[in-house]
C-alpha cells in the first residue's frame, strides 16, 4: 500500500485531481481507495459536522484535538492493514500543522506529538496545490463556506506560508503551482506518482 | 471562585457527596456551579455521548483526545470568568490521568502536555473517594454501565493505583475512604473544604 496525500488551502482544485489521479491509476490496473478528511470513519464523520458547522463555536484546541480524534480512527479503520495498492487522501496531518499550526497559532511541537501519539504513518507522498489565497477565494462559491473556511484571508495567508514551509523542510512533500490548467496540473502530478512508482 | 474536584472508581459514591457538600455550602451562604465531565456544555455533552456509548469502538487515544476537547470547551465556557464562590466538577483532568493513563496505558507526559496546551486550571482542592475494585463494583447496577465503566476489573485495577499515586505526589489531591459511612464521608469532605475556605 502507498499512501499520497493531498493538501492546499480553499479552491485550490485538489478534489478534481484527487478524481483525475484515480481513474488514472484504475486506468493502469490499480486498486484504490479514496479518503478524506476529517472523516472516513462513521465516527469521524459525526466529528465532521462537529467541526465543521458554523454553529459550533469551539476553541482552536478543541478543533485540534477533534481532527487528531477523527484522524486516528481512519488510521485504525483504513490505514492499518490495508489491501489497496494506493490510498488517496484528501488532507492529513500536514494540514493540522498548516491550519492549526500555522494558521491557528498553536504549538507545532506539539502537534508532532499528537503525530507520534496516534502512530500517524508518513505518506509516500503529499502533494500541496498551491495558490494564492486571493485566487483560491475567487473560485470558491460563498454559499458552501463552512465554519473554518470562513476564517478569512489573513488565517489562510498563515496556513499557506505553512504548506509552503512544509514543502521546504519535509522529503515527501511536494508543491505544485495551481494557477496553471486542470490538465498540466494533472501531467504533474501524474509525474511525481509516476516516480513513486518505480522506486 | 475556588474549583473542587471529585474524583474515584465507579461506585465510590462521588455524585452523593458532591451532593451533600453542594447543600452544605449554600446552608452556609456561597453560591455553588455544579460541572460534570465529560460535559457540561453544548458541544461537550455530544461529545460525552459518543464517548460512552457501547457502540463507539474508539481507539483510546481517541478517546483521551474527546476527553480534553470536551474539558477544553468546558473551561472556556465555566471556569474562566465564573463568578461563583465554588464550583464542584464531577471529574477533571486527574481522571484523565487515572484512567487514560495509569488504566489505558497511555503517556503520562503526552497527558500533562494536554493540560498545558487547554490551560487547565489547577483545582484548589481535588478529592478522591477511595475503595477497592471489587467493592465498587457490587455498588454499581449492572444495567446502567457504559462503555469506559464496561472495562473490567484489571482495568479499574489500574484506575485505583493511578488515583494513589496522585495523592501522594500532588499537593492539591487528598483521599478519602470511602468504605466508611455517607455520613462520615460527609464530614470528612466537608473537614477538607472548611480548610480550604479559611486559607
Amino acid at each position: 500500500m502507498k499512501l499520497i496525500t493531498f493538501e492546499g488551502i480553499e479552491g485550490v482544485g485538489k478534489s478534481t485531481q484527487i478524481n483525475l489521479l484515480n481513474e488514472w491509476l484504475i486506468s493502469l490496473g490499480y486498486s484504490v481507495k479514496l479518503l478524506r478528511e476529517p472523516g472516513s470513519t462513521n465516527f469521524g464523520e459525526k466529528i465532521r459536522s462537529l467541526l465543521l458547522s458554523k454553529e459550533s463555536k469551539i476553541t482552536y484546541e478543541t478543533e485540534l484535538l477533534l481532527m487528531f480524534a477523527a484522524r486516528s480512527e481512519m488510521i485504525k479503520n483504513h490505514l492499518t492493514q490495508a489491501k489497496e495498492d494506493f490510498i488517496l487522501c484528501d488532507r492529513f496531518y500536514h494540514a493540522s500543522i498548516a491550519y492549526q499550526g500555522y494558521g491557528r497559532g498553536l504549538s507545532l511541537e506539539f502537534i508532532d506529538s499528537l503525530v507520534d501519539l496516534i502512530k500517524c504513518p508518513i505518506p509516500e507522498l503529499t502533494i500541496i496545490y498551491d495558490l494564492t489565497v486571493e485566487k483560491g477565494f475567487q473560485r470558491k462559491t460563498q454559499d458552501t463556506i463552512d465554519r473554518i473556511e470562513s476564517s478569512g484571508e489573513s488565517f489562510f495567508k498563515k496556513v499557506r506560508t505553512g504548506y509552503i514551509d512544509l514543502a521546504t523542510k519535509r522529503n515527501e512533500v511536494h508543491l505544485i503551482d495551481a494557477n496553471k490548467s486542470q490538465d498540466m496540473i494533472h501531467e504533474e502530478t501524474k509525474n511525481l506518482v509516476t516516480i513513486l512508482i518505480n522506486k
